[in-house]
């Protein structure tokens, strides 16, 4: 049922650099390569060569010397997708990328779907779903968080916990079916009280990993930043200053689908997604109108809220800005009061500020956007806002949205037999819930699923993985 | 004398890709990579493993695990640079790279400086210095002409041209110092006719390679086309019609000095290099002032003139203004009489200008350059401006503006023996000039040169070749 059909693919960055690889995988993968590589110096076809080995050659086409190339040969099942697999290593000229990628094709390959090679490997059991998915993870990681949880999960951490958690429950089915064996003479073999703590102890390490998304996502695709405030308190001056910090690493992020995002931007290692509150800065003032309502809901998304505050402002001024927005802030979030213009403002409004009350979820700083002043503490705070440490100790983060989904609702099922252990219904009926649970389970690691779920999950992948 | 020290860097084009390849190179390469690679099947280090092979594992950190890589194992000297080489092959996110990157430098390697892998190739032997150029050459070719004549360089075709020049001289410089070894018995050993023959058929050969250069030079930088005409006659849209026929593959060439150039673009194929005659378009009414030789030298290095004439204007004005341009066409240039506005030009002015007596460098073109109307004719016209034919014939072509320099001093001195031998100057004389020559066509090889030479070749190649 598998296709069988040789893929082929420029796998490095597109462009020009020094040297570029493409890659053919399939069971005509060395046949084809044969048909266009010559060795100058042993005559032997790649096919007389032994896997794991390396090649110098040239590419031919009509008798013309396309490039001399280093060609890696790869053997099934040894190899990332498990089939044969030949990666020619060429000079990085888009012309003669392009010109490899056209005679492989005009020899029987085929161009390769954006990832199809990690398609073939989870087809052909070297990685279950979780672990080809974090592949493209791995790809996109542009900081240390995120890299070390895709990383993690790639390795199949995230695998073996969901393991687990299946054997938990294939226990626990045991001992419902057990039961039922039983039904007609009325014992009760799972003891109620043990079947109970079992439930218990699943639905939480479900909701641990269900609720690791929000700081898993955070990792991934950045934090989520709102900055929000009046017109000319030195919202876009702030803004500006933070995303000088370091432009270099802004990475445009694949496999991740989210709204418009104004910036994703690393500082210091950590990424931070500020995003457009445009709504809330302008209408302010308006908060009845359906418009702003929709703002709001955009403030909910954020980690941290940046509200920018002018000291020059008199204090009461500020203080019912800051009101307007705390009664907003859920206690997940993080508000930060910035206090702006400190080099001009008023000593009454900073000193008020300065001694106000905060809740735990709330932080004051001091600064001058435009002078990059005390810029770092509020890259502390906002640092801070997550929780990196945790993510440190705990084994495993969901960091991806499908998985984030099938948790709940496995999440949901699991509740569902809580709440038939109190309310006492049959066996039959708890190992339904059970089964239910074990197949969204299944559904991660990808052992159940559609062709449809396939497609969808690789066709974020960039070409050539 | 040679630097021993292990050099690392990204070979593969910068960004993200599905894999990326960084590559070390030095006697250190294999016992730096072993610091940080672990084999997780067959513990193996790679100390252990036979050349050209390809081995799987990990790249780690202070017991992170980097990234799950493929390494391959190249020994001295039968690898690119001559001494021993890694290529580990990476997951292609940016992080991972530079991380990877980091742990190399921390253990011994440094980075490379750009085209330092090529240089060392050249230092240990592994190619002539006309070799290593045409690397770079080989992968900024952007069209088939280009990378056909750099492949042909690369693989030692004009290096055999140059030896089978230098074997000439040699031939000569044994019959002139026969002479000088019997110098007081007053005979020619060396027949004069016969050293005439020779020397004249060594100047031609010169010549020819030294003239090769305008085609060579069109075909590695694209066809040097001017743009010329007055206000509103349609230069701007006949520029973007051209320009719109392929703009994908538009590519930054490495590796060349040149002036500001507007654009460089293939159209079918052919690269055509597009330059800013603004100068000429605006003042032609003033041909007096100096600004304006200024801009008719740019009209010197036009290969292609393209004269833009309105045909609504009346023909006396139209054939005014292509005399004026007609007077500063040199034989070499192509002058292509663009009739533009055919859809509504005047029927008179474009049945004169059809009449009209071109010489052999010249053409004349209606188009409707608004409609992209007979646009072809066109293209054809300045495809045929270079010979292109030739190029296939003609074996070597000189592409490199260093070997032209070159070529023209060694033609130079070849031309004083030509004189010497007119004037029937002594032979030690002869001699001297003819070692001159050698001395040149060492430097194109490389056999003879200074470090600065070397390092003005290399600094314009990319990081990682």
């Amino acid at each position: 049922m598998l296709d069988q059909s040789t893929i082929c693919a420029i796998s490095t960055s597109p462009g020009v650099g020094a040297i570029a690889v493409i890659r053919l995988s399939g069971s005509d993968a060395i046949a084809i390569c044969d048909k266009v590589y010559e060795s100058p110096k042993t005559g032997k076809s790649l096919a007389d060569q032994a896997a794991n080995t390396l090649h110098f050659g040239k590419i031919v086409s009509a008798n013309e010397t396309i490039d001399e190339v280093v060609v890696a040969l790869f053997r099934a099942p040894h190899s990332f997708t498990g089939e044969d697999i030949i990666e020619i290593s060429c000079h990085g000229s888009v012309y003669i990328q392009q010109r490899i990628l056209n005679v492989l094709v005009e020899n029987g390959a085929r161009l390769a779907l954006p990832g199809e090679f990690t398609q073939r490997a989870f087809l052909n059991g070297k990685m279950d779903l979780s672990q080809a998915e974090a592949v493209a993870d791995v790809i996109a990681s542009s900081n240390a968080a995120a890299h070390k949880l895709a990383m993690n999960q790639m390795r199949g951490g995230f695998s073996k916990e969901i393991g687990s958690l299946r054997d938990q429950l294939l226990h626990f089915t045991a001992m419902v079916e057990l039961e039922l064996d039983f039904s007609e003479e009325d014992v009760e073999f799972a003891d109620r009280t043990a079947l109970r703590k079992l439930t218990e102890e699943i639905e939480a390490l479900l909701r641990k990993l269900k609720d690791s998304f929000q700081l898993g996502n955070a990792i991934k695709n950045g934090i989520p930043v709102a900055i929000v405030g009046e017109t000319n308190v030195g919202k876009s001056t702030l803004l500006n200053a933070l995303l000088n910090e370091d432009r270099a690493i802004v990475s445009d992020i694949h496999g991740t689908t989210r709204d418009v995002i104004e910036d994703v931007v690393n500082i210091r290692g950590t990424a931070f997604r500020f995003f457009d509150t445009a709504g809330i800065r302008e209408t302010e003032d308006q908060i009845e109108t359906l418009g702003i309502e929709r703002s709001y809901s955009k403030l909910e998304q954020a980690t941290v809220v940046l509200l920018v505050v002018d000291t020059n402002n008199p204090y009461p001024l500020v203080e019912s800005r800051i009101q307007h927005i705390r009664e907003r802030i859920a206690p997940h979030q993080t508000l930060i009061i910035v206090a702006n213009k400190i080099d001009s403002g008023l000593r009454d409004t900073i000193q008020q500020i300065e001694v106000m009350e905060l809740t735990d979820n709330e932080k004051a700083v001091f600064i001058a956007a435009k002078q990059k002043e005390n810029l770092e503490e509020l890259i502390d705070y906002m640092s801070h806002s997550i929780n990196l440490e945790e993510a440190e100790q705990q084994d495993v983060i969901v960091t991806n949205a499908r998985h984030y989904e099938i948790l709940k609702n496995a999440h949901e099922a699991i509740f569902r037999v809580l709440n038939g252990l109190d309310m006492q219904i049959t066996g039959d009926f708890l190992a339904q819930d059970i089964r239910e649970c074990l197949h969204y389970l299944a559904e991660i690691t990808g052992e159940v699923g559609t062709e449809e779920v396939l497609g969808h999950i690789f066709k974020n992948f960039c070409i050539g993985k």
